[in-house]
């Protein structure tokens, strides 16, 4: 809603704020304005992302929305169409969901030819905990007329054609799972993170879930709009119809030891994280040299579909010298990570294996 | 020579001494044993790359030859058939030329997926003055025979099968440029560079300079050797017949601002080296973001066909944030760098465009 969105000069002395902030806390800024950073690489080791160093993607600039005056409009193909005050979801019941998150263009600088687009390295990735009120519920009293087919949700953030407005299938945005998000690690989310409201789209990429919520609505025809069709597709640039970006693709990150680490001899222990949207990873192998000489790790938790699931590989004997480590994820639905990365013009879903070079001795 | 390779203990520990002195300079090791190490980044940007932090790469343990008593046979198919001595090629006529040796397998890391062999980097690289006698003098004295085909050069080190070995066909082996190299950067060679003798074949990567030169053969069929036929070939596993690896593809390098670099605001200069073997660098383009943005450097230096060319590029109004640095050369055969590495089965060759991650602001 226009009218709840702050002027402009209030909006860049707070997110000024926010950002140094967030710069003292270890994010790695990509680009100061529109704010977007990524998630410190020794944060990533952390099983949950601690909120003020979760990496950050906006499009635009932060809006400011007063949690007491916002609220969401929730319209279109409905039966019931309503304005939904953030109070009102508030007293609710709520759900938790622990959820990773990453962002489309991660791992873009790793891609070749090198796409335009935010040089994102492989920190805008992390896992939280959300909670908030299932979309479903909110659809729910609307009640959907037959006729819908998608269900467009937009931010606060952006003007015009660019406004940022993603829609999802029915089938997601009834899932259960999505959540229209006021909580992030228990405590209300902060600005960077969506406030007061976000949508939170388990197991698919970051640009599903939609910060500072403003509309809802349920749509007869698909979705049109710029991040939809211009964004957010895998543009492979040789005639083929481009594919919408949806689901995270099977991943693996080694979070210890670090690039560049130099060890002592003896026994390594090796960690990372491994995720693939909306599917359990069920093996993580890893590769001490180049080649194919992949052996399996240890999954330390039960895997679940909406989360990364820890890891740990014991290397035996290290020799003295350089060493390359990889890391391979395998879904329940056998997808692997590929060796190199698929490349595509927009530079999306980069979950090529990734090589950490180590120095032993 | 058999006779001329010290016993294995002094070898161990003169090259304990000479590997404890390499890595107190700065060279980054990669292997210990045999000693294998980078040239450090920072040494990269020097137009002459100093003996000490030259990167060094060795197949086998280093041969202790003493430049007085060793020999070099010089035999095949020849007229003339003779024993050459150190002390009586040091007294003959000497060139010296600055070359830049680059190995086959600088940048493997990069390659995806990962080959086997040594994870070299980008420091598998070094520019240095070379003095000696053309190896063509030597062939002179000899009197090839008509029927010869290739000139065989080998090492000191390695037994058996797996003796360093390497043959030039004519055309490089009579190339006046092509020098049977006694000292480095105005001193006498060091052992891990191959004292007393090495070979230094320009525009070549860097296997055909062999080191510890102990043998010259003229051949009347191509030589089959390991380190012919089964190393040094490019084999894509496609079951296209594998090339040889024979002259350094064009390729460029950013020596500044380093990786991670962390630049105040105005106009930054970005420098760096560009070579092609037996080739001049005619263009080296900048791109200070991913996509098709090029923008051309200035060359420093006339180019050479043997050596790198220093350039550098104004950028001028960087804005705060994660930027993407990129350079790509181009040379007089037209030759330009691929934007992402032609993958072979050893990991050989790779020439394609790097990415330099570096903050503004």
């Amino acid at each position: 809603m226009a009218d709840s969105i702050g002027t402009g000069s209030e909006e860049a002395s707070a997110s000024l704020e926010e950002r140094e902030e967030a710069e003292r806390q270890g994010l790695v800024v990509v680009k100061p304005e529109p704010f977007n950073a990524e998630t410190p690489t020794q944060a990533l080791a952390l099983g949950r992302t601690p909120t003020p160093v979760f990496y950050v993607r906006s499009n635009h600039a932060e809006p400011e929305l007063s949690p007491d005056t916002h609220r969401i409009s929730v319209e279109g193909a409905v039966e019931d169409a309503f304005m939904l005050e953030v109070a009102e979801l508030s007293q609710q019941k709520r759900r938790s969901l622990t959820v990773t998150l990453e962002c489309a263009g991660n791992g873009r600088t790793s891609m070749a030819p090198l796409p335009e687009g935010e040089p994102w390295g492989q920190g805008a990735l992390g896992t939280a905990i959300w909670t908030g009120v299932p979309l479903a519920e909110v659809l729910s009293r609307a009640r959907l007329r037959k006729e819908a087919v998608e269900v467009l949700i937009e931010g606060a953030d952006g003007k015009g054609s660019k406004r940022f407005a993603r829609a999802l299938p029915l089938s997601k945005a009834l899932h259960p799972d999505t959540l229209l998000a006021l909580e992030m690690n228990g405590a209300p989310l902060t600005r960077a993170h969506g406030a007061p409201v976000r949508l939170v789209v388990p197991g698919w990429y970051g640009m599903a879930s939609v910060k500072w919520v403003s509309r809802i609505e349920a749509l007869t025809r698909p979705f049109e709009g710029y991040y939809q069709r211009d964004r957010y597709i895998y543009d492979t640039a040789d005639g083929r119809k481009p594919e919408p970006v949806t689901r995270m693709r099977v991943k693996s990150l080694i979070t210890s030891p670090e690039e560049g680490a130099r060890l002592t001899e003896g026994p390594v222990v090796v960690q990372g994280m491994a995720w693939s949207g909306e599917r359990r990873v069920v093996q993580v192998e890893v590769a001490v040299d180049g080649g194919d000489n992949w052996k399996s790790a240890t999954l330390l938790e039960v895997p679940r579909p909406s989360a990364w699931v820890r890891w740990a590989f014991t290397w035996e004997n290290p020799k003295p010298g350089r060493h390359t480590l990889r890391a391979r994820a395998t879904d329940e639905a056998g997808e692997t990570q590929p060796e190199s990365a698929q490349w595509n013009r927009l530079g999306y879903g980069n979950n090529a294996v990734q090589v950490r070079v180590v120095y032993v001795g």
